[in-house]
């Protein structure tokens, strides 16, 4: 099953795990379908070989994803231990970010299903893997706008604010912000001083550089104190508006400094479409792992790059805490702050 | 001269003029900066093959541009005349769009300075021309963002709406719309009935396809009294804020049918950075001819493709009105409505 | 069905064809298999929306594509006539190039179907139209390409020599060359003197440039008596080996200059994958025209793209003679040689 | 200095080496040109953070590169020793493959300079570092042909043979092999067996699959006895032929098995142009981490790329013996074999 938001490449997890399921270990594989909607009501399909054909670069889930947890429904994990049963399945591959693989950790140490966790998630928020597939896609996507957003910045020295996706780390904003060559990156891992900001564009023009790109993951926050926040907009169907934070340090930019700015949100292209190629290979040896984690029994595991090779975690590990940006890493971004 | 908003192609043109004028003409070049500006401030630089040296792929404007217009000042056209006369130039090339054509044809009618104009403008909305140079790159960046939003909208059954740039004329809309597989797309040209859109989706889900795309230009509008719109934000530095009539329409819809509905607007990212392969063939026959005509003496007229070819034609004909989406192409993208 | 080499755009032609046809019309629509092999032979599937879903950005063809036609067999045209007949077909779209639309019109004026034509081909070297379909993503291809190959060639103070597609013009290598910054471009329209080019890389090393890159079309040929060819390679299985002349080119260059050079012959590449944003277009464009001539009656007519806007020509006339390239777009590439 | 081919990344990599320099430490920065041929004969520029303005996403390198090594000219190691004292330069940093930075490990060694290196190659064959810079963009170009390719191999069933780059080690055709979805992929670490792969192919084309892609590296070798090779092609220049194992094998397949095949050697479009997002980042990252190496006085070190994080490793150890491709990694490719 694959939960939460969508990401490029579950398609080829998918793929992989039902070549080596089918091909080297003689399995047969269903899909539950809708994340874990799909397992609660006990809803999926077959898989094979020949359904899963051409899917490897194309972006999505052929079995669709939902928000849904069996936290939502009242005796939500029996509902999964008796959907898994009815199915015949001797064991549940969960594949999603924090809030799915959490709950598949809740699942198998309940012992409703067994189950082994492959970590998506474009944030790349995951412990104990260096790196969650759908990241290094989104990243590229950002860069490629970013690389955009310089030339108009320079043709109308102006300052560009582009806001990516990341509510709770950093990691998109600051490998977009060193890639896209960003003369501030604001992460949520290190509340910024919107003063501070404003000083070090300010130094930048002082040395006959008018354009700027300030790069700010959604969940970047300022000190406390040090900068109005607008309330968070909520609409009629209870979504928050995306391009809250965005906005904010645009106003203030622009406040403080006179500076012509502008903001870019990204938003949801950062999340679909085509894999990159390294989402593809990561991808597919998640994939390959997992049904080996399967057929080794190891339940409660999570398989996880690390070092440049295949490792397996505990789910419950992997899922305790978010992952931050490595300082180290962020301080190569501030090397080329103004 | 180049004037008016950021495009890809910019400097290719450039490039183009000099080094035709440089190596076959014999000429001397000088580029004003910050469009009109600097024609009304009398500030340039000397342009040659040498500086213009890698800046085929690159976007933006080595001259840089600016909103600016003989029109903004009292004795613009004057001022005009003093510095390109104090510059020594024998003639003018202006680059732009409707404003900054209108501009030059202006000036050239004054007898202020001796004009051949360039049409640029992503918006693709200059009459007598089939093609504006920076229509292509944005089409391009517009399909590719429309293409990953399709995999998130089926993985969410989703309908994804995506605001494209478009402010009079929906070139971009129905090209990417068209391009993009969209459910429907909205331009300025045909005002839509919410309505109609919505039953158009709504059948589309009775057909057993829940996601769809809804392309809309930034400047379409419902037919009076079908739907409200929101007020034109206008911050506190006077800027529109974007965005307007993709979230109404996104609202409408999901209000009326309930869908989970999600809106993306492209913004800036559709007119910067490197032109596409088309745009560069195009932009260096627009330079070239545009040189070619300033030597023919052909005041007055703006370089033109039409039929495969390069042709001139008078620039007031041209900046005389909008060029709309021809009806037969928007029919086309109908014919994918359901 | 479609004919001759694998095309950027074939399956958008299909699309669209099928849901004007389906949706509009209320037609049915059948697929022969493998180009006029499957016509011959009476092989086809049938074709709706629903099996034509998520084709549109996909590379390839789903009825295949073969390099036969009915002038290969005993009564070629007979075998189609009664398999049209058979297949209860009122009418055949063919959608190829010049050999493929060739058999269309002697079919069609044989009596033996009622045919439309659908001009296809990378090279676009078809009459009457201002572009084929594929040609449009063939160009980005090869410029893309190109733009990779000018790092290396300045890394290294390289010549670099790129062959790109156009066995008998030079389209692919006139756009792609002036796309690209080419130093030279040599196509099959002009034959090359070969010391005239030497001299103008040498011209260009004396002007301090020691990089350059010289795009040759595979049909390019030098002025008789310059230069020796090499016999063409025909391996065991009857193919010619491409590279011919872009591999002589270099060697006399590094020949008679001493310039280090290397070849890069772009190949296959070129014809395969998922199509520009524009040829999207154009392809759905001419599906929607080509099913809309077939309920015209306009029996022997080829669709094609003249000003912007969709006309009908004779399928008889569009492939009478091979479309050179515009001597005035070539002159523009000429505007950049040294 | 930057030596060996071409590689992108190699201006990210001095952009950041400049700035922390220039910004942090206070130092001044020179660029020797050309590789070792511009410290052997003491030619070298200033380099400063104005200077490398503009070059993070562009390819190649500003300050040119060559194959030469201290080790091809007498006394080399001295002319090192005295060019970087004349040029009052305190320490040396090597930016390049295995054989530049050997060359670099013996100018430690022999106490000719004090050396950091930094690790580039687009094999990705360095010891002790997961990954060089340049490998990841070199994975992306083969992986975006091979998608091109399948679409032509599926439309004509064919086999399609892709070589891509890889002398001694087969990273790139492992990665473009996985991500590209190849049917076979063949590599120097396991000499392959063409009998077994041409039934790998029939038994594809036993389950109706009948288009096939193989990717070789170009290193890749027949286990002894199996197949003919052709004698290296040298040319007149001393070149070693490309291209010659993809049209070996090609040959191979289609005399065996009757099958269409065609060949496509990737070549030098695989090592130029613009660096991928994730270079970007690792070549900042190194360009950093190699001034601060230079700034603890690590001499003889490399910096690597481990974990997720920047470490430093000994040059020596680094360029002991060539890094093969993970077996593990290899087994996901053989996953998809048939």
């Amino acid at each position: 099953m694959t939960g939460g938001g969508d990401c490029p490449g579950l398609n080829a997890v998918i793929r992989a795990i039902v070549r080596k399921a089918e091909r080297h270990y003689g399995d047969s594989v269903i899909g539950f379908l809708d994340g874990w909607r799909g397992v609660l009501e006990g809803e999926f399909i077959e898989l094979d070989v020949a359904s899963m054909r051409g899917t490897l670069p194309r972006g999505g889930t052929v079995l669709g994803t939902s928000r849904m947890s069996p936290r939502m429904r009242e005796d939500g994990v029996e509902h999964v231990r008796a959907a898994v049963e009815s199915a015949g399945a001797d064991a549940l591959i969960v594949i999603g970010g924090e809030g799915t693989l959490s709950a598949g950790a809740g699942v198998n140490d309940a012992g409703a299903a067994k189950v082994v966790g492959v970590p998506k998630t474009i944030d790349n928020d995951i412990g104990l893997t260096e790196q969650t597939f759908g990241f290094d896609t989104a990243v590229g996507i950002a860069t490629a706008a970013i690389d955009r957003l310089h030339t108009t910045a320079e043709s109308h020295d102006r300052v560009m604010v582009v806001e990516v996706m990341g509510r709770h780390v950093g990691h998109i904003a600051t490998w977009a912000g060193i890639a896209g060559g960003a003369t501030l990156t604001l992460i949520p891992e290190e509340p910024f001083d919107i003063e501070a900001a404003v000083e070090a564009i300010a130094r930048r023009h002082q040395r006959g550089r008018w354009a700027s790109i300030v790069v700010v993951a959604e969940g970047a926050r300022p000190k406390e104190g040090t900068m109005a926040l607008p309330e968070p907009e909520i609409d009629e169907f209870g979504h928050v508006r995306l391009g809250g934070i965005g906005h904010a340090v645009a106003a203030e930019i622009e406040a403080r400094t006179g500076y012509d700015t502008r903001v870019t949100v990204l938003g949801h292209i950062q999340r679909g479409g085509t894999p990159s190629a390294f989402d593809r290979v990561l991808c597919s040896w998640y994939g390959v792992a997992a049904i080996d984690a399967v057929h080794d029994g190891d339940w409660g595991s999570m398989v996880a790059y690390q070092g440049g090779e295949m490792v397996r975690v505990r789910l419950a590990d992997a899922v305790a805490e978010l992952k931050p940006v490595s300082p180290a890493l962020y301080d190569v971004a501030k090397t080329f702050f103004p």
